[in-house]
């Protein structure tokens, strides 16, 4: 008897696979596969099930009926290079083990995420916390500038401090986010699908986003192949309907007429009679779109 | 400045709310509520959004789009009185903080759950692990009447090793699974929900389903009502769609004649150009039916 | 570049390492070695460290100044074999990952953990959660008796429900404790050796500790010699001396003629001028004897 | 029966213990005290124990065995404004409830944490990740020159960026790190001890030490002192010694001209018949030297 492995990801082992300007994935080890989720599930359904079903079957059965135990059987070590601004949002997943680059021990890494003057991004007027389309060349590039320059005095003065004798734990103190650190991150398969549901949503900050494409598109992909299949069809593209969507269904299915009084007493429309949604009215609405309804309160051509 | 108060949660403080034949949920202390949910995500957006949203609608805002960090910020405790059997299930939720009755330290609690003569369930043929309809009467009364002779000898066994000296955490051994224990269990409101997410499915057993139905509809319903109500419509009534069953319900609100075809190619019906739906087929097909639509495959008014 | 690998723990994998009558642990997977919390601390402390430190002197210093982090880095997996009474006191170590033979869905474990007639515990007069010496050996066998007797019982009215289609979740409800249960259990290095250092304490159940003698000195000392040498040095045969321990043992080890006054300050000795010590004065003397000193307050000799 | 109160803790409630030039700590809610760790003990002892102790006996034995699980049962929620360099360390304590002011949502707080003149620390030679005393004044203003020029670089360029449409989520990038944030933190009263421990200790870094002075000697010997002191006996004014340690003691103490023997055994002093102690021997003197020996390798008065 031996270890489980994944020829796929055996491969993978050491390759620093590129992110953002100067950030990588790598992974280092790992445990289990597809292979362990079965195993594991068989240890809590007994014999009984063994011939019963096979495998593909079986990683789709559990992860449909949100059975997670199973795939926290696996687990996988990777080595992060991460700008510390997005290092804040990663480390708020709490359910890992990690041991990151101490600037307090050692020198800081001496680089900084940079923006490429077609890369800044304009606010998004509707989604307070995101971002739209982007700014025009000769805007970015004047900021582009200034990100240059305000990263060069922080170079320069961390460089300072530390040539003065400043201990490095205060040196640090006024290094930008964007600078890079670096980190051994462990994580089982539950809880690394649930941070790819997370980071691969479309209203994660891209740079996250550039990580969580990687991990889930390169490294699940490679090392569980049936498990990442199965999360792509009941996850990431499934949709959720609350108890009044049910009800919009179920009334646009059956006699549609009566839709608009249903999505009414469900407060999917403006108050006084209007035919305007709310602003859940309007999230209904694009899920009805991609279920193929026509949206009673929002002519087809029409984006709100 | 004041700690946040729930009226109708302080009502409750100290009462049990019996379950099953001799167990019971008691509230003993709490932290925050509703308004602390609001408050902690207000922290998160910062000042722009006071006036902007009225709390009921921020809370349902945030249990729409799965921001559960604000609903952590709440925390109740309880003293619980459950059955060793159930209490098994019950702590497999790691993320809360336990004090159980020890019986290493103290004689065991002279009580086991016993079942009525009308309350024995059939083994459900088709879900492995559930019940179906209760046996009848005359059956139950025998098993009910060997159930109390086992317990009765359990009960005479346990007294007879301690009256002789053995030490309690050996005489403890054959204590049988119904046996009751006590324990005061803290959890977050986000844990709690999840639990009952879990523990109010119709897949749950039902003795701990019992033990979930107090929890939700009488403790939670009077600590935090906003939160209760979206729970309700978010989660508990809602419904998830598979990438394979938006591609379904996409057919038959579009061209309902390419709705077979499209089940079939994703594997919902069983090969050979079979009619009959697959597990998960006649999964989808409960759904499609809450939906409003004539299941394809299973002719209306005859359950499979 | 390919996984870190422990040839001793190779040669263990899939072996039942038996423990009490009918139980087990075999290890099943795992992920790392000593190797690994090397490569983990130096990603913290940066290239400075190469050359400086050899890895035993690093994974030392580890331990000594409790940097727990880099041990989480190793991850095991493995398939137990536990009665249900000793389940019951491992699963409340939450930091792991499991998935338990469900009796809901197969039908139980046909066996139940015996006690052999000379392995009868007394309750400890002292320590209320504790077991002394064995009984006597007639009293032993009358407990083995009606021990059979009990476990009998509970199989044949376990077998009857079943027989008479109760379903398995409920036909459980009066298993005894002592039935065996199995799980796959993964957990990473460090809360692993917190665990170890819980029970193999002379304080935990003899049986819990049987498992833990054997996770200890057969598997982790495979796996990680370095660190499990560490560990016995640093935690398992350490000791803690309390603010109160420090002062006694410093007047006596400068003024001993003042250790007698210090402790009674200090409440080590029942009030009144009493020479008798507290309780935890009693622990204080045995800690003292320990390091070599004199007890003032327990003459030589004298065990109280 | 009512929630568990702590008056003393209830009149801080609102107010800003101010930290550093412009941090905070504001208690806003708790569950629980003192009495609510000695309720959760009792449940688990059963009555048996109720006369037998008093509480702050039954507190200081449960501090001192390392029952940590009733210390699980109180609960606290702060809100704090902390330099993000800080918060780095902060939030690497996992077993907690966070909610972070959020940059990509609002605009960043405009605050940065300053360094007085007098206050620029130099590294520490011995301690790769400390630092020891003040840098002279004239070096500290330069420093300080330095600091207020690049945060002012950094305030406008951040301005920019907003003022010509940036995402909030991407102009952040480049803020400094003593860019102050604030949260709402919850954690229970185990964890929040467990995190004192590591950051009131002479090793952490100076900016965290501040935070944990105020949490530990202000907020919780307000809201549980009987905890507080028992905590302070037995864990912050602790020694732990290794088994080594233990040998050494011993040969102190009985054999006294047997030591260096045995600590040249125990590897810490230089090999070859040297008297220079090893990093761990110069660790062990100074335990030794606060037991009250005289350390046989490092003569009293040339401290190494």
């Amino acid at each position: 008897m031996a270890r489980v492995a994944s020829p796929a990801l055996d491969e993978l082992i050491g390759q620093r696979l590129a992110v953002l300007d100067d950030g990588f994935v790598r992974v280092v080890d790992y445990m289990g596969g597809d292979e362990s989720i079965v195993q594991a599930a068989r240890v809590s359904y007994g014999k009984g099930t063994k011939q019963l079903r096979e495998d593909r079957g079986l990683i789709r059965y559990l992860m449909r009926h949100r059975h997670t135990t199973p795939f926290e059987m696996c687990e996988i070590k990777l080595h992060l290079r991460v700008p510390m601004d997005t290092w804040r949002q990663w480390i708020r997943h709490r359910t890992a083990n990690v041991n990151e680059y101490s600037t307090r021990y050692s020198v800081a890494i001496d680089a900084a995420q940079r923006t490429d003057p077609a890369e800044w991004r304009r606010q998004s007027p509707e989604n307070r916390q995101g971002s739209s389309t982007n700014l025009d060349l000769a805007t970015g590039q004047a900021l582009s500038a200034r990100e240059a320059q305000l990263q060069e005095l922080a170079r320069e003065v961390y460089q300072e401090r530390i040539t003065r004798g400043v201990a490095r734990e205060q040196a640090r103190k006024d290094l930008p986010l964007s600078t890079y650190t670096e980190a051994y991150w462990k994580v089982d398969l539950h809880n690394l699908l649930h941070f790819l549901e997370l980071r691969l949503d479309l209203r994660a900050q891209r740079e996250i986003r550039a990580y969580a494409r990687v991990l889930g598109e390169t490294v699940v992909r490679a090392w569980c192949p049936v498990t990442w299949e199965a999360f792509v069809d009941y996850h990431l593209q499934s949709m959720s309907l609350s108890r009044l969507e049910i009800a919009v269904v179920h009334a646009l299915s059956t006699q549609p007429e009566r839709a608009m009084e249903v999505a009414r007493a469900s407060g999917l429309l403006k108050s006084g009679g209007s035919l305007e949604p709310t602003r859940e009215g309007k999230e209904v609405g694009e899920k009805l779109a991609l279920l193929g309804f026509v949206v009673p309160w929002s002519p087809p051509g029409r984006p709100d």
